[in-house]
């Protein structure tokens, strides 16, 4: 409720075309739908523009199954399953026709309204071909917010010249997003090269004093370059929303 | 040299314009110098638009002033200390009167020429009192690009009625850069709120299981709300840097 | 054996109602049963008025079985077998048809004698829908020890409306419990919004920087809000007893 | 702003006793003032009946003294400085002569109307001579939130027949807090025997592989004992503020 | 080779006794034999009277195997297989109907030879039932070492006069082994009641901040008590080594 | 492309030899193909007469294959396919009869030219028999690499007379692996007795407070012998490399 | 109190010859005196015949002194304070002449009646000199606990001649305490050499990767060696300790 | 002593030209000296022929000034004081004129007899100025074992021009030290670069996230460059003596 409906809400009130209960009732009235085990958001499609997201890991294929089906029901355009399983995959195809499922990714899409593109693309980089699972998730994130997508994948330091190779793609993109494991020692260089924001993924590709990801984490909080910021490890939706937000500014 | 000088520099040995040594000289010379103990990117302004950014920590003073001198001699216009004690902001004022240093984020600045500002601003938000210096840093840092800054602090999520009668200026920002230490909870708060990029900076404010900031790092990296992006911690300036570069998209 | 017990321990000698070695018998008797690989607590639920807990994890169904089937022939009314998983659930219901299980609590209840219930409620509040088996474990900790529970799951702080919307509720409750996982601002923000005592449970929902739980350790621990002490990581059994103990107050 | 007050204020629109505008700035008006570094929360007395607590730690002392002498004007009537140098206390006492500054708690407070105290009492229990600045900034928190409240020092369990002499003590208590580094074990031993709340406090008191209470922490929050709730370590406020929020129940 | 049979080594030599070859050979000869991928000690029984020791994890249980079957022809009399499953149990009783295996310590012993017992006892003290297979692998391979063991299992601190009932049989051993995962607050309890050594063995029976057994161990090397000594997580076969050991000084 | 063939180019422009578009092409034309997935380096093998070597962890078993059938059309004579499961190995051998598999240490080698042998060797040192698979990944790659290496086994400081009995062998190595899980004192004690370069590769054998290999890693990086340089836990491959560069020196 | 004392306690109270009351009082005595901020321990001396033991950091040397003195006035024998500033050592020197205090171990020893000491002697064993300070605490406080002590400092593993040169010494003595910071290597190659326990205290000695000691601590928990175990890191006193409590059985 | 120094010791024993005493005593002779608190080696210099090197933390400069002045008295050449602070440097200047000692990188150098020089230059490359104290240790200690040493500093990969436009003298060193802070993509840039062995040495240089050199050392020893080897951080001691042996090779 913004400052112009506030005021007219009060108009109302005050020229009686309004009763006090139901002001207070709207006053409270909030833009969510309570379905016992979720709340579902029903105005953030309106409020941002931006696709409704459902984050699967934890939640069953049931209850993911009923917040689609809800969501279909209210007529959302667009929507995102992060981290689905086949199950889920297959769960969403038996509620409509409409789904996309990338196994590398492990995304399903519903995407009925194709957002209006802008003139900018994002650039995925990946240091090795063990990222991709990440770098999809996030490059199909930012295709279904409306955003053109140059998949860059293996590039890594090791061999400097297959990035420098690329480097005029790179260059030629609004925003960058720099997926690595191991040392990922690419967000540094990516950063060091272009003039542009930076988004860095770490991933949890790599063994032993890797932990998980956290080499590669450390390494990108702690980049040399300027104009680079990082999401959690593996969070190709995070880097893909973010650039999202930012090459359509 | 882009393709375009390449071809040139083709053109002109191929015509006899240019001697073969001439354009190997050429082909390697590269925009930098070299003062010994450290390489001054004599072309980095030109090439990105920004200020130099010199980062004084584990540097002596005398290293610091010595850089500094030659960039003026180079006539750079706009330069910024980072992490500069009050003895180096002094060498750097027996060397120009042109110097701004703020002790409480230990940045001088050099700013001869300013530079244009774009419409939107980049709000800075803090949780606490204590988190001024990383703020401060951040907008000074952002100022010098050339940013319209908008602070906003000790609004942490404690006392959540603080926060939102901020809610407004917040939200008209292209940019927010939200700073806290503790759990940094700020990061995931403001960034439900806004449909705009939030910088998350975790700061090393805190003690005891805090882990000198490492509290608020994890909390923010792993925000439930989408469009954050973390950067160091305590790291204003790329905050500002990262947040300048989005702004000027 | 308290104070006036003891004394009349030593009336009984003194005039002797009591031979010497059976007061030494009785002051070395101790409240418990040794089964072998376990001390089964006899006077447990007279000392304290609680059920008696059984922890599973770790031990055989085997072992879990004798120790209830022990207990049930002692007589006793409530028991609580946490972290059971079905083998355990289908071995007690074989012992008694007064079982009741959740699979999502992994919670195992018998529940012969409802004690009496205070005025007071308790909310248990969740980030996401993935944080239910936690919060479940707590809600159910909390009713079989005699306690209206008011369940409010998914309000995390991406979309702080939501969590206003029920903020009433939680403002009406004794004693409140908020389960998050990933950055866990969901007790900071809980903490500053109501004036009762709060317990925090970190869960092991996320991934990446997460931890398994410890970023929203962490950040629990460091709360900018007062009134907020914190469990284990995903311990909802031990959140239900404390809010329990602080409700029958 | 509660719904009485709401109610009122639409009514006092509707029979135009109220402009429009001026509702909505009453609707917008928030409970705090801006003093540029820091927000000052001029209802929270009057919310949650609890004095003012400033956190001293990162503020400098002019920021200290600025935030209370404008409580004064307010006419505060209880102040709680925590984490305040000898220098913050002179500032204070420089504005004031209602100070009372304990060296060994690092906290100053202003204490003009005590409050009225709950039959239960509180105790404080340490584990060593070395925990008291942690135990005493829990115990004169507590005072002076208005409860009695017991100390009971260097009864750690390497010599358990000292904790056991005074189990009476602990046992009368409403609320325990159990005050500990090194192992941390006191928590989970004071919990086993006592059958109320106990609000446990790593301290950093330890070397080498305590990390700076790190291990006090991890076990206490691993407590086999149920009834423990852990706040940050060396955060005796916490822990009385918590405590106290218990006995007022 | 000690200084007497140098001795006598060196007088062969020189009254022509031993050829300087074969003295060469001798000083050279060392007391093990190459398998390959293993090299058996063939003195160890006689060096120090123990049993042969196998750590059985990350070994093929035909490379266990083939250790024992060599070990037998040698006519080693007490063999001692740790962390064997029960494909290796099989194995080895293939090899001898000489085999006990414990399902529970995951050891298979070979004892052909019982060594002479020392008077005292060791006592393998528990905290909790979870902890059974760590403090059953200490108990084994103390008894197969020649001591008396007494098991005292599940007297954690959570309910002390559990433990203090025992108290007699702890004090009266020569040697406590104190097994406890969680919090392991037993060691530190038990350090301080008995004065006798007491060899500490965190287990990783836990979850959350336990983290694998880091809660418990950082908890035992942090003891307040004194006469305390830790081995590594879950190794009981250590504890259980270096109980017997001091129990034979 | 060197200095001299830079130059030749550089000729060939000048006296028409070569088009100005053909010279940018060239200059352009990097020594790899891009197969979508991943980047071959068609001109390494020649670069630095290594073999080329694919890690295949987080490979599908196709695209391994697939790099591997191209890298034969284009007829590289030495690939080594790291951390290959037997699916791999399987593939590969369809592709070319020339495929050997090694199950412990999981590397497929394809060896079609045997590289010349320098006069030094490699000795492989590990302190226990569970540490075969990283030892065997470091002694194949070496040896694919043209390195005569010595494997010894099972030797570690626990019995040191194993260690100090194949001194001879080990002090005639031109480099020593020394790999080692548990403590990793190994790589400590064969660096103060050799004076050649150890690689150290700590590995994640043992279990506790190992770790996952830290212990060791840690251990190594603080080993107080000269000399000693170490690769990330498990990494048999990178040692083998790295020997075999000091090796060829 | 004993068995025997009890039936004696109760046959009093049967006969008359004590009043129940009185019984009552004795049967709550307990051994200790209480300072207020200290409990001091009346009876231990007697109880395990060692020294009393004062932890001096975290405590005022005021704190220190007043336990000294009261125990100086209790006629305690034997004290031994550790971690104790030169300022507590003056402190301690007005109190009694009878204080030696060794600046390297920082132990101030009030020594009135030698212990009289077992035939065995204790070898304290160090990797560096710098180590000295820890080996020093272990070894005066074995001396103050009646043992003979064998020093041998700087004898680490990277020069294992040097060890080896003292095996004879080392192999002689009852117990071991080995003292090693860096990696710790000395506890594993030492328990490798004896059959004899040896107490391993990692030390803070090292840079880097040592993280304060975290390196040596890790190795020697996961020594490869048997009969090793460990205690804090420079917690010489433990080690001490530990070891006299051995010598002594 | 060698096989043939033992041979030829025995034939002395069996001639009667030794006596068996003196042959006992030769074999038991170790090349070194006890100082007490230190074991000077005095055969190392010939053993290995470098110098003598002195870790100076944690020694007293009395206890450095011992060492140094025993060495002189038994006519060492060369030595090597590293972390040797300027007290350490007066002490030894005070006992020969023949020192040269290093500020920046904290190293004393009595260089007496200087080595011969292989053909091979070791490289020492720096990301930035902040990393020259380490990176002078390296080269310090590389140019006094004998070898030719390049400095090419403040090249990190944020700037990847500077580090390119040295590449020719990179790649024509027969063995690189990369020394590098923060995110140490230094390491993997330059062993992808070139094919010659790097030593990378973290340094701790950095704040936040960078944990006092922790990102770094993960980050270089999870490389995905090739033949990269890691040392601890700050080790330059460590990283010039491994280079100086791989370049005398």
């Amino acid at each position: 409720m913004n400052a112009q409906q506030l005021k007219q809400l009060l108009n109302d009130v005050k020229d009686g075309r309004l009763a006090i209960e139901d002001a207070m009732a709207e006053l409270k009235k909030l833009p969510f739908e309570d379905m016992g085990f979720a709340h579902l958001d029903t105005h953030r499609e309106l409020r941002n523009g931006y696709p409704e997201v459902i984050y699967c890991a934890g939640k069953t294929t049931d209850q993911v199954a009923a917040i689609v089906k809800r969501m279909l029901e209210l007529d959302y355009s667009n929507i995102l399953a992060t981290r689905a399983n086949s199950d889920v995959a297959r769960a969403l195809q038996a509620l409509t026709p409409n789904v996309e499922y990338s196994t590398t990714a492990r995304i399903a899409v519903i995407n009925r309204k194709p957002l209006p593109q802008p003139a900018g693309t994002i650039a995925v980089v990946t240091g090795g071909t063990s990222d991709m699972p990440v770098a999809e998730e996030a490059a199909i994130t930012a295709e279904i917010m409306g955003n053109n997508v140059k998949r860059i994948y293996d590039v890594g330091v090791a061999g400097l010249h297959r990035l420098l190779s690329h480097l005029d793609e790179i260059m030629s993109a609004n925003v960058v997003i720099a997926v690595a494991g191991m040392e990922g020692a690419l967000a540094s260089v990516v950063g060091g090269l272009v003039d542009k924001p930076v988004i860095a993924v770490p991933t949890s590709v790599g063994y032993g004093a890797n932990f998980h990801g956290l080499a590669a984490l450390l390494s990108m909080l702690n980049s040399c370059a300027s104009g680079v910021a990082v999401v959690n490890i593996d969070n190709g939706f995070g880097a893909g929303y973010m650039a999202s937000m930012i090459n359509h500014m």
